[in-house]
């Protein structure tokens, strides 16, 4: 874990729409940044994904039922009966704000419905019905149009218990293992280090965030320089149930 | 935040004693890789800054008190006396584990006492006693020395709420503006982006973590290419309690 890593942005990747072929357009884009090299982690935003597998709704095809219209406040009661309908379970609310458990079994605001960059103001974007599934295809494309073996991280901006701010996480992953296990290994002075479970998935995507730019139309990079190694899924990032101290 | 980010680990640094000038420390290693340029960021593992600062605490010198020892469970009771006396609450039990607001209002595992990485099987570090003043020092002596203005981040690895591992966070700052707001920015389609706010101090932490190497002694990195802008305090990335749906 001690060389330099770098982060490159995938410029000119333009506005995406539904059956785009992404994973074409990224290796473009990573073409004329030099292309991409073997074990680099390519960090795609959850949006471009979503566009591109049609996940964008109007809102006008939703009907709010009454526990919407609690939910909404002052807010569109048919964005909260998206968000209902996306959702396992609510974990907390405070109008209009939803915490809530995905389908997938992401704990995130809106349950990952997000207006924001959608295809006008009474659409919305639904999070990827499989991230990894999404970032396994996205692998590949890549292998099949650049021979080369890559991993994949498909992103979102989640918010955090405690903690102001949003920071990228991994939804979906392939080619990389996302947990990095230090249990067992020696520190530098002798001592083991117990129980140290590092998210480097999260780190990655988060790193990537640095120059995806929200207002610039940047939607992927590449993360270079991260000893990526094994398999994996976004699954593995979260928390099983029963030792979840914050449900 | 368009340009490359370029993540270096800054090597060479030795085992760290209380009173030795880390601010030189650093300056030196960051020499070996070409030197600082203005507006980097320097991130500084916790760990590191504790020990130079005196952080550093002997169980032996703790009597545990009757909530330490049933807290403890089978793990040493000393050492959860040490957690009670950094924490200014208790948020979550599960003997051993203990999630506390620290007296500097983080949340985390045992409020920051940690065993590993220590100078042996007695002692704890505690955290820097004000981060960003830490960060303040740091910074100061980075200009003094290389005539160079940079942003400091101290950071730490943190667990998060519904997902496994940790991801380094920023404690401390200096220099640097640790929220980026994008409130009122329009995106590349027109539509206002509401309420988002980029933690980007805890996302250089993360990317900073990823050449850190827990096992291989290199506690600092520089993350060059970020637009930082600003002043602030890692304060500022407390979720204030009146907002905090989760304690």
């Amino acid at each position: 874990m001690s060389r330099e890593v770098r982060v490159l942005p995938l410029r000119g990747i333009p506005e995406l729409e539904r059956g785009d072929d992404l994973g074409a357009l990224i290796v473009a884009a990573a073409d004329a940044t030099g292309g991409f090299e073997p074990r680099d982690v390519l960090v795609v935003a959850q949006k471009a994904v979503s566009k591109v597998e049609g996940q964008v709704v109007h809102l006008s095809d939703f009907e709010p039922s009454a526990r919407a219209r609690e939910l909404a406040g002052d807010d569109d009661a048919r964005r909260l009966e998206v968000v209902l309908q996306e959702s396992r379970e609510i974990v907390r609310t405070r109008p209009p704000l939803v915490i809530a458990e995905t389908k997938h079994g992401f704990v995130c605001a809106s349950a990952g419905v997000d207006a924001s960059n959608a295809k006008g103001p009474d659409t919305v974007v639904l999070l990827p019905s499989d991230p990894d599934a999404s970032a396994r295809r996205l692998r590949e494309r890549v292998r099949e149009l650049a021979d080369v073996d890559i991993g994949v991280i498909v992103s979102d901006s989640f918010g955090r218990a405690w903690r102001r701010g949003t920071t990228d996480v991994a939804l979906g992953v392939a080619g990389i293992a996302p947990l990095l296990d230090l249990k067992g290994h020696v520190d530098s002075v002798g001592y083991e280090l117990h129980a140290t479970e590092i998210a480097i998935a999260d780190e990655i995507a988060g790193a990537a965030e640095l120059v995806l730019g929200k207002t610039e139309g940047i939607p992927a990079a590449i993360v270079r320089g991260v000893d990526i190694e094994g398999e994996g899924s976004g699954q593995d990032l979260l928390m099983p149930r029963e030792r979840d101290l914050f449900r």
